[in-house]
Parts: structure tokens; C-alpha cells; sequence
């Protein structure tokens, strides 16, 4: 029987794979599908791979649509979601991939393996989920700002993420013909998701270039910061890295001499993690895999869904990517 | 505590595919993974996506350190297997990927989506898994030909693969330098796959062209064959296939106007099919979809394996695909 | 100083290579370049690879704006050219991508390597191009049917496509999310370039799938058919292709073993073929591969143009593709 | 006839390159081109892409084999070519690729837009030419240091290259399996490249992290580094940049709003170039696209031996990429 989750911008990426989560989850069920423009049609219409879905149609996003439900999860536009919670019931439990809530008070942000967030998360009613960038960036740089061993105020972040980060509307800049066998950045230098990862980490300053890389899902970040002290060694942030997230069940630094690769966590909700320290010019440099639909977004939710609801949080999750 | 399962070739991407089902299955457990050049080394550290299985090592690929399993699943090159078989119990139950048994009387050909293939899978000691190119034909194929809508003697085949089909071996033609961006044919009229076509079907005669196209996995078979009578239709066809498959759960008939898409049963077990009657000559037209390695390998193996032990065949196996 | 060339729908991906081979063409030169929604724009802004057209902008598609030309170039969508090319003088040469004109007697068929097209096309003042898909359909099957060696009635292609076939205009089936790692069917037997296929060739019935690919450029088009007699082997398929395209600069059937790759045809006006005899079957198989900017577009229409104007047709075209 | 020009290592693929090349030059031919496992073999069996070069064959790399010349170019594994070179007359033209020779006082450094450098390789009968990630970070960076604009001690770089700049020998983690849809990275840290771009810029400090990116082609540089003062604007570094390549052919700074592509310099000897001001952290950012087999090999090398031979330096290259 389950938990009843509701989801609003289903008919987007992130929101056709928190439905993917759910069909195979053994305690959530579906309550409710909602979405604009494609209210009213057929879910696998929207979504041909999720064929468990056959029969199901989406709803419009209203309020309504969206109370009868445990918890409501909300995969909307940038900018359209406060109206909407404004509307639920205090009582129903809200997971929120949008970025309105991210640095507000009154919500719980949505990263479980930051110090004492697992905790705040159980008990929230009102979670904002992180942003894909913002995880692929806030795993690697916290423990080493926590422990010490990097400044806080010269993080420089390049980060190459595939397509699906950029949603499903059409876009020339987002087709094939333009996206296949290229890389290019944008947004330099002003990305939205700075503010939350400063939030998040302490970093004082992070300068963030995004670039788009011609594939479907997938986000490595590379991550670099000045040590504190000249006798910092790779071991030393290694070693830290391996203690802030040894008894964490989705981030792993990967053995010596293995390096992130974003295909290994297609699907799943699992980080890589790996770091040195540069020989010329001695900067520690943390690089990290996501799948930005699965930790960067729906499998996120689902952990935080789980939390907030008791249940085991790596219920219906996979630590393991699919690969090649 | 489940089922012990051993996997021979463990380090290849069909084998790797196994281990990452048995590692999210309920009933199903891990025994041995051996492999041959890779005995002795991490898990991990061949199949990095398989986090799951940290600290845990392959053996060799022997009787021995097969044998203490209730399943074994043999994912070696062609060839390879008769001699190792040979050497296991008769009471261990078998499931061969190559293609040494698959016209053997004495083995049960393992595509359960074949009439009375479920019974006799469930029952069976010795499996030989259907071809992964052999899936997306027969399944689009076995139907019209049962119902006699079409010739058995002029079926047409073109059917695009991703690269893990070829397995990992280095090779200058498997490059992503000489893949990326390209579609090429090879094995033009000789691929091994026929014979096995036509034994599961009924078919008298198979043109089959084999592409190698820029994706990691799938296939997307177009089957085309000769109507029996001027009058069929392509509701007649759909209409066949769609009876064909109603109870199947793996299978599905796509909506009219929608077309298989490989990347929405990635990961999956799953078969998408559609069909048409080709306007200008009359020809039927099949097109199908299915994951190389899910269904055409790795799933399809789980999905016996569930039989030969008695548990439902969908335990442990995706129907929905992981999209975009 | 040379040729003037007037390009309308310039802003497309297929008038984008016609720019690009005028740029570096020793006899032609650019007098203008039109569009629809980006008149007015800096071509650079619309494509930034053509970095030599810095400085210059799209004029609208008007009659007036293409007159002072030599030569137009009409890559438009197909059914916007004829009421353009009525305000055209008749002494100005008109190449017309569009499909209005290749069935219609008062255009002459831009296919130069068809036997007696070349000298048409000299004379001509009014050349339809082929369709790209015909281009790898009709240089791979007229030899066959004109040497008597294949049967003109079953004919079977099916043939994979880049993304850039399908244009720029933005679609959510084009999203990079969608294409990459996946292949799909499209228009299944109904493609409009049939009609064209059989005019230029003389087959009787042709079954046309067209695939989908995960890559910018290039078709592969597989082409199978009955052969005549019984008797007829490989070597008779590869011996009337070799005679066919022996004197022909941009068509080449490859040495035995070696089949078409459509990346090797990148940039170029190159075809390749190879033929067999499929081993199960008996059909005669022939596989062709082309860029479908390359010859299957923009190229075609320069050695269109340098046949009009009188000059080598291969001036400034490539043969050798750009590889890998 | 032209000038006659020999290759050593024409077998990988930016020697097959240099014959593409070499191929649509209009004062440059083939003098010989050599390989070690390859000789004799046809270069289309290698390269079929190259259908000019068929009836020509791959000769043993001797001293002997590549004498008759004009100019020699060496594209050889790493530490191939010194013997080598000491074996042909000081009057022969050398240009070699491989990293040997880049920080020695006899050879001349093959990037005519570093300052001075045009009239020393026209002059030079040895030049080693510019490693491709180092060419994609040296024209980034070297103006902004030579303007005092940027401080040389924290150069931050992560650059995404395309697959081929790991060559065309077998190795599992180029495999297009493990490649297709997805992002690593590699030699973190520790590239080689990193002293010949402190040795051509004058940074002191260079932390680099290259990227594995899912495309055959390009590299994409992101280079950060603090400015030297706090009211230096981002049209201060754009000024630069367009002051320091107002005149240079292949080098361009982008329009405002644009940023570097690197499939819009597929196949040309062009460099895109784009920069701005990081709004958090205050750091400038540079960004550029190179083809790594062209300015990053191949078309470089062509550019340095039109200037040796004293012609148009932009002889049989191109400035517009071949795109999408």
C-alpha cells in the first residue's frame, strides 16, 4: 500500500525519473502526476520509458491535484513553486527541486549527508532539495573547509554536465546537431547555484564555469582549492574525504589512482569522490561524478522523501550506476 | 538468505551487467565472479559503477570455484563454455550467454517470451540465453509468421547496435575516436545470429545487416517481411502482436505513432515494438527495441533465472528504462 | 574575381555548408545570404563556426535581395521555392534543395553521376538537388537495376541519419537529450524522397525506413535487393559498381572487407559503397555512406553550380572526409 | 609541383591528418609517408577517409624513407623522434610533434601568434610544435600576462579534450563503450604539458585538470587566474585579446554573449576565444575551443612549414570549422 507521493512537473526530466524511482519503489506509490502544458495526456506519451505508467494520465497543477498525498514534490520552473506550497496543507510533507527555498530559514536543505542534516531532514516537513551543480560541488569542498585543510575564499569550479540539466523545453542550443561531439561553457562566472554552495560550504568565494558536455545525464566537477599549510598532502584530504563519508552509503572515494567517471553513476544516487594535490602549482584538486537526474535530483528526493517519511533511506535507491 | 548465483566472465560487460541485477535483487545472492585475465583483481576496479561489490575480488574462472552455487551463469566468449559445462554438476542449474547451445536439444533455449518456452525454462537444468541481436528480431518476428500474416522466405533485417554488444576487448574499430559520431555496417549477410533467427521463428530466409552505431548499448531492429495476402492490414499486424504480448510484461506494443526508442529501455528488460505497412510496397515493417545488455543479455538471464528457481520472472527486473 | 552566389535560407544548417564551401571556393564568391527570422542578424551569430563571414549579415529572402547573383542557392523549406523562383529571371541559374521540383520535367535532377545528368546539368539554368537520402539510395541501386542484376519491384532500405538532416528549428525529438544514446525509427514507410528514389532509378517498389542516429552528420544507407539470377555473385555486384563509379571522383567503392562509414565522409562530397550477396538470404546488399550536408546537400549543389558555370565540377570540394 | 613533404607516424591520427592536409594544398605534396607497424600498407586500409591516397602505401620510418623532402613532419610516440632527427641533414625542414623537443634552445617553438614567433620559424629548420593542451591555454593566457593583467602564480586550467588526442592504439578506457555519454578525468595534476605552458606564458604556477570528454574532436580550456587589481573589468581582458589578435588569422575573440564551441572549429586551424570576470569571486576567466588535430596538431604544423617555406602562412588551411 505505501505512501502516497504527488508529483508536480512530472512531465519534466527530473520529474519523469522521480516517477521512474517510484514504480520500483516498494513503499511509495503514485498519488498524483501533474502538469501544464501536458495535462491531460498520457504519462508514457511524455515518458515512453516508463511503461509501467501505461493508463496513467497527467493532471493540471493545482492545489487539488496535489493534497492527497504524503508527500507532494515539486519539480517545477524556477520561481513557480512558493504560490503552489502556499496552497498545500501544513501537514503534507513537501520536497521542493526548485531553487525558491534553498536559502530560507523556514525550509530544511536537502543534502542528508551534511553534518546534522539527516537528522533535520527526518523530522522537516518542508525540505528544498539541492541543485545538481550545488552537490556535485558541496560534497567534495565541505570536509575539506570543515577539516581545515583548504581556504574557504579562492575555490575555482569547472563543471561539465550533460544535457538533461537543461530540461526538456526546445531550445536551438540544446539539439543534437549543436550538442553532439562539442563541449562549451555558459553562464560563466554567474551560475545561480553559487549562493547555496557558499551557503552550504563556507567557501567565501567560488568561481563557477559550467560546461555543457554531449551527453544525456552526468555531472564532474572539478574542484580546486588553495591548502592552508604547505604540508598538507594528497593523503591528507584523501583521508579526510574517506572519514567525512566512510559510513555514508552513496558517497565513495574511490580507491588511489581511480578517477570519477559520470557513466558509473548513470541511474543511481551514488557521488564519486577523488583528490590530489597539483604538482606545480600545490592546490588540492577534489574531483566529483554525479548523475544530475539521480543525486543532483530525483534520487535525492527520494532519499529525502524516505527520511522524512521513517523509512530506511536508501529504500528503492541504487548505489550502483548503469554502466557502460 | 536467497539463491547463490556464480558468474563465469564476470569482468566482461554482460557479466558486469549480471552482478549489478544480483546485487538489487531480493531472493538472489552473489556466490563466485571469476574471469580469466582479471582473476585476482577488485571488482571494482574493473566494473567502477559496481560500488556494491567494494572488497570483493574475482577468482578464476574454474569448476571449483564455481560449484557451490544454486545457479551458474556463464558469460564467456563463444566456445569457451561446453568444456567448463561439462565439468558442473548436472544438478546445478546453468545459463549459458554463449552461443555453443543455443540449437542443442538438450538445452533449452531461454527466451520465455516464446510460446511454451516459460513452462519449459521453468523446469529446465541447462539454458542457452538468446542472442541479443536474436531478441529484437524473434520477438518481432515469431508472431506474424505463428499467425501467417507473413512469408517466411524474404524477411529483411537491418538492425543498429550500441558497442557493448562487441564486448570490452580494445580494439582500433571499437575506439570512441572511430565510433563517435559514425554509423557503420559489418558482418553484412554472415552475422551468427541468423541460424538461431530462424530456428526460434520459422523463417525460411534472413537478410541481416548488422550496424554499429554511437551508443553505449541497445538495439533497434527494423524486421520487414512479405504480407501472405493483399488484404492484411496494419491493424491486422498490430492487432497480432498486440495479443502476442497483452500478458507479457516485459513486451509492449507501442501506442499508434510512436516508435521504439533504444534509450527508453536502457537498463531495462524491456521490448518495445511497433509496426506498419510500408506504403509503397506493401511490405509489414517491425521495428523493436530492447537494451543489448538487459534484455538481450543480463536480464534476460535474471528473468530465467527467476523461473528455473521458482520465483516470479519479474523479480528483480526493471520494466521502465533509465531516460534521457 | 569570380562567380557570384546567392544563397536563400542561409541561416539552415544545409545553407550553412553551402557558405562554408563558397568561403573557401577559388571561382565563387558570396552575393548574398537571406533568411527568414534571422534577416538582419550577424551570420556569425547564427553560425559562429563560419568565422570569415564576420562583418556580414542576412538580408530577408526577398526576389530583389537575390537577384544580383550568378547563381541562387535555395535551401528552403520545401514547398517556399516555387513562388520564390517565378520572381526570378529565367537567366539566372536556380539550384533548388527543396523536394517541388525533382519530379518535374522543367528541372533537370542534380545528380551528376546519373548517366546523362552531367551534361543536363551543364546546360541547365534550373537544377532540382537530390534529396539526401536518395543521394545514398540512388548511387548505391542504378547501376544494379540498369546492369539487370537486381530485381526492380523489392526493394529494401533502410537508412540512419544524423540529426542535422532534420534541420535546426527546435523540437523536443531533436533535444540532445533525447537523440544521444539512442536510435529510432521516423516516418516509417511513408518518407517522402521514394518517389524520387524510383524516378531516378527505375524500381517499382521500395521500402524506406529511415533510423535516427546519435550523430550531427552523415547517412548510412543499407540497400538490399533480389538479384535476377540465380548465378550472380558478389564479385558481379562489386564489378558493376566498380565500372559505374570508376571515372567518378567522389564516388568509391571500397576494397573488399572495408564497408562505408559515415564519418569518413565528413565534410566531403565523397559516397562510399560496398556490395555483397547475403549468405542466408541470396539478396544483393549494398551499403553506402555520405554526409548528408556534404553530398547529400551543400556539396552536391557546389559541383552542381561549378557544372553550370562551367568548371571542374570538383573545384573546391573535398573527397577525403574529416577523420575521426 | 610544390614543395615536397614527408610524414613519420602518418599512421595515427593526427598524421593522418597532416595527409588530409597535405592532400587540398595547393603548393605542398607527398613525399613519403612512414609508419612502424603499418608499413606497407595501403593508407586507405588505415585511413579511408583519405580516398585521395588510394594506390599508396605506408613505407618503414627510416631516415632513408623520409630524406627525399622539402620538410619532414614527425608526429611519433613521445621520445621517438631525437634519434631520428640526428639522422637527417641539417638542410632538411624538420617540424616535430612530439614533446622533445618544445623547452630546447635549437628548436624553435611552432606557435607563430606568440610574439616574435612568425619570423622565427620562417626562419627555423627545426620546430617543435606546441603540444594541444598547451596551445588551447597559451593563447588564453599569454596576452593577459604580457598586459599585466592577471597575476602568474595561481593559473587555474581544466580543459575537456576530445578521444583523439589519445591516439588510435587499443586501450579499454578509450573504448567507445566506456567513452559514449560520459565525462573523466585524467592525469590529474600531473599532465605534461604544464612546463611548456609556464615556459610560453611566464605563468609560474599552472594547475591543470584535463577532462576525457565524449567527442573525437576539440578541446574546450577553461583558464582562470586572479587579476593583478581590483578595477581591471572584463572588458579590460576582452580588450586585450582583441588587441592581441586583431591581426592573426585564426585567432578570434567572440562577440560579446558568445562563448567558444568546439564544433565550430571542427577541421580548421581557428581558435575561439571568449572572457569575462567571475561575479563571486572576482577571478578572470578565459575560455577557448581548438581542434585538437588541428591547431592542437596537424594544421599547425601546416602553418609552421608555409611559413618556413616561405608562404601565405594560411596556405590550404581553413578559418571556418566544419559544423554541426
Amino acid at each position: 500500500m505505501g505512501y502516497r507521493v504527488a508529483v508536480a512537473g512530472a512531465s519534466g526530466y527530473a520529474g519523469g525519473e522521480v516517477l521512474r524511482l517510484i514504480a520500483s519503489h516498494p513503499e511509495l506509490q503514485l498519488a498524483a502526476a501533474t502538469a501544464h502544458s501536458h495535462a491531460g495526456a498520457a504519462i508514457t506519451s511524455v515518458h515512453p520509458h516508463l511503461a509501467t505508467y501505461a493508463g496513467h494520465y497527467f493532471a493540471s497543477t493545482t492545489p487539488e491535484n496535489l493534497s492527497d498525498a504524503d508527500v507532494v514534490v515539486l519539480t517545477l520552473p524556477h520561481g513557480e513553486s512558493t504560490h503552489l506550497v502556499g496552497k498545500l496543507s501544513p501537514e503534507i510533507k513537501v520536497i521542493d527541486l526548485g531553487s525558491d527555498h534553498r536559502i530560507d530559514p523556514d525550509w530544511t536543505y536537502g543534502l542528508p549527508e551534511l553534518p546534522g542534516h539527516r537528522a533535520d531532514i527526518s523530522t522537516a516537513t518542508r525540505v528544498a532539495a539541492t541543485g545538481c551543480y550545488a552537490v556535485s560541488v558541496i560534497v567534495a569542498l565541505r570536509p575539506l573547509l570543515d577539516a581545515g585543510l583548504v581556504e574557504p575564499d579562492d575555490v575555482v569550479v569547472v563543471a561539465a554536465s550533460g544535457t538533461s540539466g537543461a530540461g526538456r523545453t526546445p531550445a536551438a542550443r540544446l539539439l543534437a546537431s549543436e550538442v553532439s561531439g562539442a563541449v562549451s561553457p555558459y553562464k560563466v562566472g554567474c551560475h545561480q547555484h553559487v549562493p547555496e554552495i557558499k551557503a552550504a560550504t563556507g567557501a567565501r568565494s567560488v568561481s563557477m564555469t559550467p560546461l555543457l558536455a554531449p551527453m544525456p545525464r552526468g555531472i564532474l566537477a572539478t574542484v580546486t582549492a588553495k591548502p592552508t599549510r604547505d604540508d598538507i598532502s594528497a593523503a591528507d584530504v584523501q583521508s579526510v574525504l574517506a572519514q567525512a563519508y566512510d559510513d555514508q552509503t552513496f558517497v565513495r572515494l574511490l580507491p588511489e589512482g581511480l578517477w570519477p567517471h559520470t557513466g558509473a553513476t548513470l541511474g543511481s544516487n551514488a557521488v564519486q569522490l577523488q583528490a590530489t594535490l597539483d604538482a606545480d602549482s600545490g592546490r588540492v584538486i577534489v574531483c566529483s561524478a554525479i548523475d544530475n537526474l539521480g543525486k543532483g535530483a530525483a534520487s535525492q528526493i527520494i532519499q529525502c522523501a524516505n527520511l522524512m517519511l521513517g523509512l530506511d533511506e536508501a529504500t528503492g535507491l541504487a548505489v550502483n550506476g548503469v554502466a557502460p
